[in-house]
């Protein structure tokens, strides 16, 4: 290369494509996301989204409070805090932790930008490029991002409607130890899963514990929706049961509002140093006044009542949701009855994809999010993950009715032509990354 | 490995040690870090901190404008976001770059959770372990530390009084080149330099930009101060004068307040999307009620008005700390005269070590960081940064008067015995990594 004479780079379309890492040559724009721009629209109803509905959080009450913290303690909350998060709300995170049953200490809470960057803190603490994660299949398709981003190897253990299959686990964990491989974690959504909307049995979480022992095995528990059981009061979490083994991620996107970004990890003492320099490295500290805002928040208002409201509001929608697939899908449709969380989990009639009827669906005024975001490995074309947190009631029975509509006519076409289930095989190698689970 | 009998964990200090990635392993804490706890108590004088002083922000008037944006648009404010960045703070972004003659689109920024995780998403973005990133020496504690974290390969390129030396340059990126090494891009801070105060001089930019040219070299500009400038009208930006080879990033945390976590990164398009990605798998998207508050602030507020007196109020502290060095620093110490910003650079008479001498400086009680943390290479021995953004004017007067104190009592200890200059060369591989920049 001669010096004074630079590559032409007006010649290429990204003219820095040869000076990236080689984990950003691994980074994909989802196909889908185009298409969910369409579907934003008012018109469409989403079923897509994991947005949380916050429409009846007491703004005015929340303004005020808000007013007298910048007031108050403005001077602090509006300058640079601890990389770990502030003391006075790792206390608070410990009580909200309590009403799961478990028992921890405020120093072994560490902050995180959302609990999605609790996710990237850990990968980037355990994985080196090619290092192998396990994760349930499916499973939330912002963890199966971050796990792509940090070029881990992706390996999936199937889950039944009880949860994660121990025996699956077992043997995959054999498998890959004897061929030389690092696993470095199970990463699992114990309560109300995304996208399955399945809840471990507690029998299940006691035999995933002991096997996790016998193997050696580190568990990532991810529980946003833990405290939305809609039926009965949830199962233990897994990290109530076990606290050398397990790394907790939680969040109050879910359980207050997710635009303060405010999430957790919870670890082992030693994990925990290592997660605080990382966060360091990453971001200084993480946001501050988001942490004082939450703590006011938890403080002055009654937020366990908050929640019984937010059930009330989700197991009506969850409740319409059901309902609408029963009067609208085609037999041979199968679906998740979740008893707490945001999603159901639907699988369509043989030979139907799910991804190729997507612009049809939109079409139809009607968005979902197809099973392979959830998939490190192009499975999932027959599924879809509908949500019913964002919409009302009546646009889900709405949504849902244009969604039987399209699957009604998308069986038609494939009885007479039978094209779809041949062009999941041919399609399956261009599947797209996964999106971020935002909208 | 049997499997039933797992590795036993109990005999080593962290049982998760040989689990951990390669990264984790390099990252340590700072030695200085428990000293600067001590250094917190409020007899001590801290001039270590680059924490801005924010008491003077009109808190009353700030809390009632966050009150009603709770209210107005909190359901938009408290959701989630654009991996991006708002679109609306974007846009208020251009508009104060352009008073550093930037010119720039919207559509090309991204926001982060502060600077510091621009810088990360940069590293990210670019960088495979053992990747070279130039770095100017001294430089920014805190960059140090993420293109550590993230197992670059740092070397230093001098700086002298007029800002980075083009023939270093130069000769450090053929050199590196022709033994195939890879390296991704330059990071400067051209104006008031962290840790030194140092500007860049107009010609020396240019200079530096007719190199990045020729040598194909791309400049990560990071300007957190640029509106901190305390004589003259800053110099335009690098970014301001090459639009193709500068990915520039910015800050509120100066100007505004560090609580927020808002900063951003302008880079050239392909790389925004590269940002972009790696953002969504980072965190899903940036503080959202961060980007609100702000943009409400820039909205509603003089906030021009506000870093002028800023400006009156740092260039107080400024003087008063120029004035106490002239005052009570021995024969043989030198400083630099910033023309904005927050930082002096003090180089301390021959023979003496600023990290020795760091626990009988807080004994006398002054603290300061030492030179050292700001070099990826054990130098800085003899070096001092001092703060002057925090402390009042009377503060800084005394706290520099106890450290001419201690100084002199250095060199007499230096004078009859001789034993810090070699004690430095014992212990610089014991060196510790740097400590975060917040305090």
């Amino acid at each position: 290369m001669t010096l004074s004479q630079p590559p032409r780079r007006d010649t290429r379309l990204d003219p820095y494509v040869e000076t990236y890492a080689a984990r950003t040559n691994d980074l994909q724009v989802s196909a889908v996301r185009a298409l969910f721009a369409v579907a934003n629209r008012p018109e469409v109803v989403s079923l897509a989204g994991g947005m949380p509905n916050i429409a009846d959080l007491p703004r005015q009450a929340i303004g005020e409070a808000f007013a007298k913290l910048v007031v108050d303690q403005g001077i602090q909350a509006m300058q640079y805090g601890s990389g770990q998060g502030e003391p006075f709300i790792r206390e608070k995170i410990v009580e909200v932790m309590a009403e799961e049953q478990i028992k921890a200490n405020a120093d072994d809470v560490v902050i995180s930008c959302g609990s999605q960057q609790g996710l990237d803190l850990v990968t980037r603490v355990f994985c080196d490029p090619g290092d192998v994660v396990l994760v349930e299949a499916p499973s939330y398709v912002g963890a199966i991002g971050t796990f792509k981003a940090n070029q881990c190897n992706i390996v999936h253990v199937a889950i039944d409607e009880h949860g994660i299959v121990p025996e699956l686990l077992r043997h995959a964990v054999v498998l890959l130890r004897s061929s030389g491989k690092k696993v470095k974690f199970l990463y699992t959504i114990p309560n109300f899963q995304n996208p399955t909307g399945i809840t471990q049995t507690l029998a299940r979480r006691q035999a995933l514990l002991a096997l996790a022992h016998e193997l050696d095995l580190l568990l990532l528990e991810d529980n946003p929706y833990g405290l939305l059981a809609l039926e009965a009061e949830p199962i233990p979490a897994l990290r109530a049961q076990d606290d050398e083994r397990v790394i907790y991620l939680g969040s109050f996107s879910k359980t207050f509002a997710p635009g303060f970004r405010v999430g957790w990890v919870l670890a082992p003492h030693a994990i925990r140093e290592k997660l605080v320099l990382t966060q360091e490295s990453a971001t200084l500290c993480p946001p501050v006044f988001s942490q004082y805002a939450i703590a006011a928040y938890l403080d002055q208002f009654d937020w366990r009542g908050q929640i019984r409201t937010f059930r009330d509001m989700y197991r009506a929608r969850r409740d319409a949701m059901l309902q609408a697939l029963t009067e609208h899908m085609p037999p041979g449709s199968t679906w998740t009855h979740p008893k707490g969380g945001f999603f159901v989990w639907l699988t369509l009639p043989e030979g139907l994809d799910s991804q190729a009827m997507l612009p049809r669906a939109v079409t139809a005024r009607v968005a979902y999010t197809p099973g392979t975001a959830f998939y490190a490995d192009g499975l999932g074309s027959r599924n879809i993950r509908l949500s019913f947190c964002f919409p009302t009631p009546e646009q889900i029975a709405e949504g849902v009715k244009r969604l039987g509509d399209v699957i009604v006519a998308e069986q038609e076409i494939h009885n007479t032509f039978g094209i779809e289930s041949d062009s999941f095989v041919n399609r399956r190698n261009l599947t797209p990354g996964p999106a971020p689970d935002t909208n």
